[in-house]
């Protein structure tokens, strides 16, 4: 959970409607029910995960079950479109972009007492006890934060259980599993490593990352630190701890490494909030990092918090989802008046370890299998070093694309200042345009502009970000390859860049829609340039009514009365 | 010397005019005799220093001599407003502020060779053996870069030496001192380390700061590398190893640390350049960072490859000079084609290292002693809490002003989301504006948006940056104090944010000059606002001749002839 700042002085001061509904848990939120959305509007993403309504922040207690569902979790206000009121949201998918809106799986215990960020694992073989009957158990391991009159309380780590697979969960009566009394130690992140279970969790100001392990989940023993490293900001937050293979040119898996990932929040670089990540082995208690390299996930500035799904069989690719957007306006973009619902999730990644070219080894962050979304394809085409296509998309449903391109035989010693590929997206009614581009040459960048978009500004909102992707064979005179990936969805665009060794994500707010796309590349002769085009689905289609409201999992196995009983009878302390 | 990869191209594939002029030593640059420029232009900045036509890059050689003088030396095409024929330029000051253009001090070798970027010392003793009856011999080392008709070729690192204080330099004869095979070997910055010199030297591609020893600056050891830490980007230029104090709250010496900082170019968190430092301790072979911390010189885009001046007194706060620049759009900015020169440098900074409230140790940048430039005070008022400033500065003839915020008493249990003090500097005639300012509360961002200035723009040219200020008792509830100070300079905005902990450097072309403050102080009562502004000389005016032209020292001891000649009789080889 982040913005700690924030919600205190929200809290205090009571200066905006975060002070409300922060402040007490509100017998409005649903129970037993999942909150109905519409997600027709103009600014909401049709291949991404956002809340029916409210305010949505970090995503949380991430796991995929035996029968392959992925279960979204997220920090929820259900009562606002800013931040407070902390719930945890929930969603679950079979495919990581068609989301089934669950019932609410965490509400707050208590007055002034928020459900923070955390993680969530499978405790297949009962070493918590909850489970005596089951393989499929699920507990979640979350920061529970007290405010006071007068100020921040402590912020303690608690555990509830779920014998339903994840829908509904009762909290531990032994609470809290990890006791402070520091108002800045939050958003456990729980692994299993060979015997025992592992958490990293932050403390937020002193730039630390705590390591616990336990047999149980309920009861931890402080292992390490890993303190102070890479970018500082203002703040620690919402470290993970993750393993995934190391692979070499063509794939094989050749080794197997840990990542230590921490998001800053606030005093990014970039402005606000971003993810660092460190490379290197774990033993089991400590994370030895590879080197002192500094790596960022992303080079734009709405990709924060992200979390790895629990339960990838070991060995295979890690998946990762990221809050896409940024603290510095998160509670300002226009969705919220527009709309009724404040910030999406990033479409699902996957990631590996391998070598870039010069940089040495990164984290590769791939969008992931994005065929149950695609629609028609809209272009295919090739061509010899020049070309463009112009497409009017006014007539695609979803407003969403998919876009590969690939582009081979580029002869670098032809190369100039002016060898680009551009790819841009405009509103020819309202002039607006969402650039971005490859210079082949230089110092190769590849950069994105949301400045030519007219629907939301604040003095944070920056309008460039770029990259400089040394791309294969770089600046040799041998043949050299590149290739991107990107997803446009209404109000986000994320770009994977050449081979995904590098990620950028952005959030726009058009005023008007943007349905023209149109692509220029300008490459010497014998670049062979590869183009292709898909119009993307409406993900949320099949779950809406005849009213076009999404109404989710109304048949769930979760009953209000009675977890709320179970939630307020629990001998509940912090 | 900086952008390897934009020369090759231009040397190599003729894209540019950077390709004629970086490819042979032109006759018309003038030599024994300073070249003359015009200071009066709407967007020369008239308190920081610029070339007097041409373009400038990297600051090099600087040194402070025994008479006080402060010597420039920096990258400078003086035959053209982009990159390329890079000889090193001249200017002399006592006070940092008023520059001296002195004649160009060192000139390529020969065709196809630059002198890239380097440092100069001071060598008091004549352990070089080149001052047998002087004690103010000055000896500088740098790259020369050779450049192929089909590609980059090595980049050896090579000395002069001058007699006359540094105002011109004749080459060793047995050059290089460090030779190479590398294309990616440069600028290494020498210091003086209790009983021989020190050269960190960037191995720029394969992200490695070498460490050299030498007792005579002709010879060098190899000693230890310091690799792959921090922020990678995309290349490691412009190393710096300096020592500084530490200082306590009061500003009292309490130890002495040395500074690693390194300049990275492409691939910036920002976008293009920017410079990271390590904090740590060296034995005079060795750097060993005091953590796996990154930290930035700056938080917004337009500081690169700052050097430290050499010969201030061991014991003293250090001062460096940066590029006020971004290789992303230094070659693009309006200057060039509207007068004739691109590219200043910062304001002079003044560091030592102390401690930041929760962040820990950092260095400190703050600009040095203004006195010497400040010209009448335009405003001095204090407020509590709440106040409003609005000063038509259209009669400042420079129009440069200086500002200083002091805010104390502020009681951070009653800030709220709306507790700011902003300054912004606006153009009645075309409507732009440059904001900044700080937000008290929440994440307490300090921001500068240029997004409002439309003199120039491009898909790398940036609107906003911000960071994260944790000031004097962050958000306790005792009476906190808050500062910052800031010059502005027709096209460059500087500002130094809460005791310099934070520093923000932005370049800015408007259409029209901008000649409208507006401060406005939105605090509780009971904070003390004091806010004094100051306009600027115009530091070049005393330069000028009756045509408004700055000549610079045109009685030069160098002598054309004879400076040219020993430069190419000398037994010069790479």
């Amino acid at each position: 959970m982040a913005r700690l700042l924030g919600l205190l002085s929200a809290a205090l001061f009571a200066v905006s409607t975060t002070a409300q509904s922060s402040t007490y848990v509100n017998p409005a939120v649903p129970t037993g029910t999942p909150v109905p959305g519409n997600y027709t509007g103009d600014l909401r993403p049709q291949v991404h995960f956002s809340p029916p309504q409210g305010f949505m922040n970090d995503p949380n207690g991430m796991f995929v079950d035996a029968e392959g569902t992925w279960h979204l979790y997220y920090q929820y206000n259900p009562t606002s479109v800013v931040a407070g009121n902390q719930h945890w949201g929930h969603a679950t998918s079979k495919d990581l972009y068609h989301w089934v809106n669950q019932p609410i799986a965490l509400f707050p215990p208590e007055e002034r007492v928020y459900v923070f960020s955390g993680s969530a694992v499978l405790d297949v073989n009962n070493t918590s006890g909850f489970f005596p009957d089951q393989d499929n158990g699920v507990v979640a391991i979350f920061t529970l934060a007290r405010y006071y009159e007068n100020g921040a309380g402590p912020q303690t780590q608690n555990i509830a259980y779920s014998r339903d697979g994840g829908y509904s969960f009762e909290y531990y009566d032994a609470n809290p599993v990890i006791d402070s009394t520091s108002s800045q130690f939050r958003d456990p992140k729980v692994i299993w490593y060979e015997d025992h279970w592992v958490a990293v969790i932050a403390y937020a100001q002193e730039f630390a990352v705590g390591l616990f392990t336990s047999p149980d989940l309920k009861t931890w023993t402080f292992a390490s630190n890993f303190t102070r490293h890479g970018l500082l900001g203002a703040q620690y937050e919402c470290p993970n701890l993750v393993k995934m293979p190391v692979r070499d040119a063509d794939g094989a898996v050749i080794d197997e490494k840990y990542v230590m990932a921490v998001s800053i929040q606030p005093g990014a670089p970039l402005g606000g909030s971003i993810t660092e990540y460190f490379l290197g082995d774990f033993n089991g208690t400590h994370f030895t990092p590879l080197d002192s390299v500094t790596r960022l996930t992303d080079f734009a500035k709405d990709n924060y918090a992200a979390q790895f799904f629990y339960g990838v069989p070991d060995g295979q690719n890690q998946v990762n989802l990221g809050w896409a957007s940024n603290w510095q306006y998160a509670q300002k973009v226009p969705t919220g008046n527009l709309e009724g619902w404040r910030s999406a999730m990033t479409a699902p990644r996957v990631n590996y370890i391998t070598e870039a070219p010069r940089i040495g080894l990164v984290m590769v962050d791939e969008i992931y299998d994005v065929s149950p979304i695609l629609d028609s394809k809209l272009k295919s085409e090739t061509c010899d070093g020049e070309g463009r296509i112009a497409l009017d998309y006014s007539s695609v449903e979803s407003g969403a694309l998919y876009i590969e391109v690939n582009v081979t035989n580029i002869n670098t010693t032809l190369l100039t200042d002016y060898s680009t590929l551009n790819i841009s997206f405009a509103s020819p009614a309202s002039g607006e345009i969402l650039q971005s581009g490859f210079y082949f040459g230089g110092d190769t960048p590849f950069f994105i502009n949301r400045g030519g978009i007219k629907g939301f500004d604040n003095v944070f909102f920056t309008d460039k970000f770029s990259t400089a992707d040394v791309y294969s064979s770089g600046s040799s005179s041998t043949l050299a390859s590149w290739s991107m990936k990107a997803v446009i969805d209404r109000s986000i665009f994320e770009v994977f860049v050449d081979r995904g060794f590098h990620t950028g994500t952005v959030v726009f707010y058009p005023s008007q829609p943007l349905t023209a796309l149109n692509l220029a590349s300008r490459l010497p002769a014998g670049a062979s340039v590869s183009v292709d085009i898909w119009s993307l689905k409406r993900s949320w289609a099949e779950f809406e009514n005849e009213q076009g409201t999404v109404l989710g999992n109304v048949t769930s196995s979760g009953n209000s009365t009675s977890r709320r009983s179970m939630v307020y009878d629990s001998k509940f302390s912090v």
